[in-house]
C-alpha cells in the first residue's frame, strides 16, 4: 500500500527521472578485471594523501569554527585563498562578495537553473556536452538548444542564427553553458578568437555565459586561453571551477565566482539547498592549500596526467582501426573517439564483456545523437592498463564488426 | 549594462526569493558583546575536537576511496553504522537501498520537494515550524497547510478538518512536515497517542509523513516516544536525521530513511544537484562513531544541554514579566515564547540595543503569524551568559512598554 501512496503523489519532475548515465555506470567498473575509462574520476594512485591527512591539523586549531555551521557563501579563509590564486586567471583579484563555495560544481548548475530558469525555458549546450549538466537542467525543466563543438570548441559561427530561430520559435534561452577547456567529453578548447565572438554574441543578444572550467588548471601543451570572464567587461560570466580533478573530488568542494547580485541570488537559493557547503572540507581544502601543496602538487599532476594523454594516444594509434578518428586533447581527462558506423550501446555490452568500460556517446547529446561515439577518460586507469584497453575495445570494435 | 541582462532573465523562483530569516541574523550574533540566542547552532565549547581530528587517521589509511568520488547514497561504512546504531529507534536494522546520506538534512527537504512537488502543491507543516524547510518549499514553489502546535506537538485533531478542506478547495497535499520531538521553535513532543492518530489520517488520505527528528537524541528528561517510522506499517514514513546537532554541522552529514522506490529517485535528484555528499566528511563522521566517540560522547551533551535548560529555564522565571508564558522543553535546543500584545520584530531591535538576539516569532509562520513570538535558542550561547541573556531581554520587552 506504501508504494501506491507514493506513485500517486510523485512530481512531474521525478516522472521523467533517469538515472544519471555516468554514475550509473559505477556499477560496471567495480567488477574485477575491469578497466575503466568511464568515470571522469581522477588517478586515485596520485592523491596528496598524507599532504591532505596532515592539513587536518586546522581541526585541533580551529575546531570551534570548522566544526560549527558556516555562512552559506563559503569558509572565508579559503574563500581569500581562492581569490588570490586565480587572480591571473580572473584578471583581478574578486571579492568576498562575487564568490560562492558550492558543494561540488555541479550544484553551481542546480543553483543557477534555479535563479534563472522557469519550466520549458532553453538553454545553450554544446553538442557533445556533459551530462551532468543536462541532468541537472532537465530535472529543472529546461529544454536544449545545442550547438555542435569541433575540435576548437563551440562552433560560435553558428549560434546567432541558433538564437534567433529559437526567439523566432518563442522560446526563452536564460543561458549560454560552455564547457572552455578541454571540453567534457569533446576534449576541444575554445580558441581565443572564437571567447571573444562569444562574448559579443551573448552580448548582444542579452544572454549570460555560465563558463565552466573544471580542467583549466591541466593544460599538457601550449598556452593557457584567456577566460571569457576576464575577457567580459560587462558582467554577463560566470565562471566556476572546482577542486575536483585537481585536488580531490571526495572534498566535494568548488567555487563560482559573478556579479554580486547573481551571487546573492545563488546564495539564498543554497540556504534551502544545504544551508552551506561542509566547513569541515572546506578548511581541509584551506589548509592543504594554505602550505602550499597546490602550487608544489599541480605541476606533478600535470605532468602524470600528460604520460597517461601520451600512452593512450600510442595505444589509440596504435589498436584503434584506421576509420576511427579523435583529436588529441591538449588537457583534461578524456578523448573523444568517433567510430564510423558503430552503434556504440552495442559496442559497450561487447567492450564490458572484452573487460573494459566507456561512456556511450548518446549520453552526451542531450537532444538526442552520438550514436558513432565513445568518450574515454585516460585519468583513471593505470598508465600501464591504457594499451590494454585499447586492446580491448579494438576487439569489441571488431566483434562488432564480424 | 550586465545586471541588466541578468535581471530580465530571473526564474518566478529567484524573483521571489528571500533571505533565510535565521541566516541572516548571523551579521547581527557576530558583534562584540552581543548574546546569541538565535540561531540553532550546538555548543562550540563542547564540540569534540580533538577525537574529531584524531578521526582524520581514515585519511590516511583509505585516501584512495575517501578522496575520490562515492556513490550518491553515501560512504557505505557510515550508512551500515548507522542502520546498526539506528535499529532501535528505527525498530528494525534497514537496508543500504532504504538509507541516503545527505548535504545536511536540509538537502532531504529539498531533494524530496523535487521529487514531490509540482508548483502549487501544498505541504502540511506544523506553525510555528522550522524556516529552513519552508524556505526550500517555497523555492519549490508550495503552498503552506499550517496546522497549530501545541505543547503535545501537531494538533492532530484538526489535521483531517484541513486535509478536507484543501481537498474541497482543489489544493493536492502531497506531504506532512513534522518536526516530532523537541520542535523547531516550540520545543514540544508529539505524544504517542497523537503518533498514532497522524499515522492514521495520513493513511485514510494517502498522503506520506516526513519525521525530522534532528533533535530526537537530545532527550533531557523522561522517556523517548516512539518513532513514526518504527509505528508505520505502510511504508508512508520518510524519516530524516542528522549529525548536525549530536556532533557537528560542518561536517553537513545527514540521513534520510524511506521506501527505496522513493530514495532511489531522491538520488537520482542528488545526482544532479551535487553528485554525492563529502565523501571526506562522511568518512570523518564515520571514523569518529566507529572508534566509539558518539556514544561516549551523546549522554556528555545531553548533560550538558539540560543544564543550559534549566539555567535558561531558572533565568527566565527571573527576568522575564509575569505575562510571559513558555513550555520547559524536554529536550533539543528551543524555548518558545509568548509575550503578549509584543510585536516582536520591534522587540528585536531593542533587544540587539540591549545586547542579546533571537529569532523573530513572524519566521516560523508561513502563512503569517507569529508577532507575539520569540525563539530563544539555549545551547549555543555561554551557560554563565543565560542569566544575562534574559535580564537584557526583559529590559528590551520593558522599553517597549514604556
Amino acid at each position: 500500500m506504501g508504494l501506491q501512496v507514493w506513485e500517486k503523489l510523485y512530481s512531474d519532475v521525478a516522472k521523467a527521472l533517469k538515472p544519471s548515465p555516468i554514475r550509473e555506470l559505477m556499477k560496471y567498473t567495480k567488477k574485477p578485471g575491469m578497466i575503466s575509462l568511464a568515470g571522469g574520476n581522477p588517478d586515485p594512485r596520485i592523491f596528496p594523501v598524507e599532504e591532505f591527512q596532515e592539513a587536518s591539523a586546522i581541526i585541533g586549531e580551529r575546531g570551534r569554527d570548522v566544526l560549527q555551521y558556516g555562512t552559506t557563501g563559503g569558509y572565508e579563509p579559503l574563500k581569500e585563498f581562492i581569490s588570490e590564486w586565480m587572480a591571473p586567471r580572473m584578471g583581478r583579484k574578486v571579492s568576498s562578495d562575487e564568490l560562492l563555495v558550492t558543494t561540488g560544481s555541479q550544484q553551481v548548475m542546480d543553483l543557477l537553473a534555479a535563479v534563472l530558469l522557469n519550466p520549458g525555458d532553453a538553454v545553450i549546450v554544446e553538442e557533445p556536452t556533459y551530462p551532468g549538466a543536462t541532468h541537472v537542467l532537465r530535472n529543472r525543466r529546461a529544454s536544449f538548444i545545442t550547438v555542435p563543438c569541433d575540435k576548437d570548441g563551440m562552433r560560435v559561427d553558428l549560434l546567432e542564427e541558433k538564437l534567433e530561430r529559437a526567439r523566432a520559435g518563442g522560446k526563452e534561452v536564460k543561458l549560454i553553458y560552455s564547457i572552455v577547456n578541454f571540453q567534457n567529453p569533446s576534449g576541444s578548447t575554445l580558441t581565443a578568437a572564437r571567447r571573444k565572438e562569444l562574448l559579443e554574441v551573448a552580448s548582444r543578444h542579452g544572454i549570460p555565459i555560465l563558463e565552466d572550467d573544471p580542467y583549466g588548471h591541466l593544460r599538457f601543451d601550449g598556452e593557457h586561453e584567456p577566460t571569457l570572464f576576464s575577457m567580459d567587461a560587462e558582467g554577463i560570466v560566470l565562471y566556476a571551477c572546482s577542486f575536483s580533478k585537481i585536488l580531490a573530488p571526495g572534498t566535494r568542494v568548488a567555487w563560482v565566482v559573478g556579479p554580486e547580485e547573481v551571487i546573492r541570488k545563488m546564495i539564498m537559493v543554497k540556504q534551502g539547498s544545504d544551508l552551506c557547503t561542509s566547513t569541515v572540507s572546506q578548511a581541509l581544502v584551506y589548509e592543504y592549500c594554505r602550505r602550499g601543496h597546490m602550487d608544489e602538487f599541480l605541476p606533478k599532476i600535470i605532468d602524470h596526467y600528460r604520460k597517461k594523454r601520451d600512452a593512450m594516444e600510442a595505444a589509440f594509434r596504435k589498436h584503434l582501426p584506421q576509420d576511427a578518428s579523435y583529436e588529441t586533447p591538449q588537457g583534461g581527462f578524456f578523448y573523444w573517439l568517433t567510430l564510423p558506423g558503430m552503434d556504440s550501446r552495442a559496442l559497450f555490452d561487447k567492450a564490458i564483456d572484452e573487460g573494459v568500460a566507456f561512456v556511450v556517446g548518446d549520453a552526451f547529446f542531450p537532444n538526442g545523437g552520438g550514436a558513432e561515439n565513445v568518450r574515454a577518460c585516460f585519468t583513471f586507469a593505470g598508465a600501464d592498463e591504457l594499451d590494454e584497453a585499447a586492446r580491448r575495445l579494438s576487439r569489441a570494435i571488431q566483434k562488432m564488426k564480424d
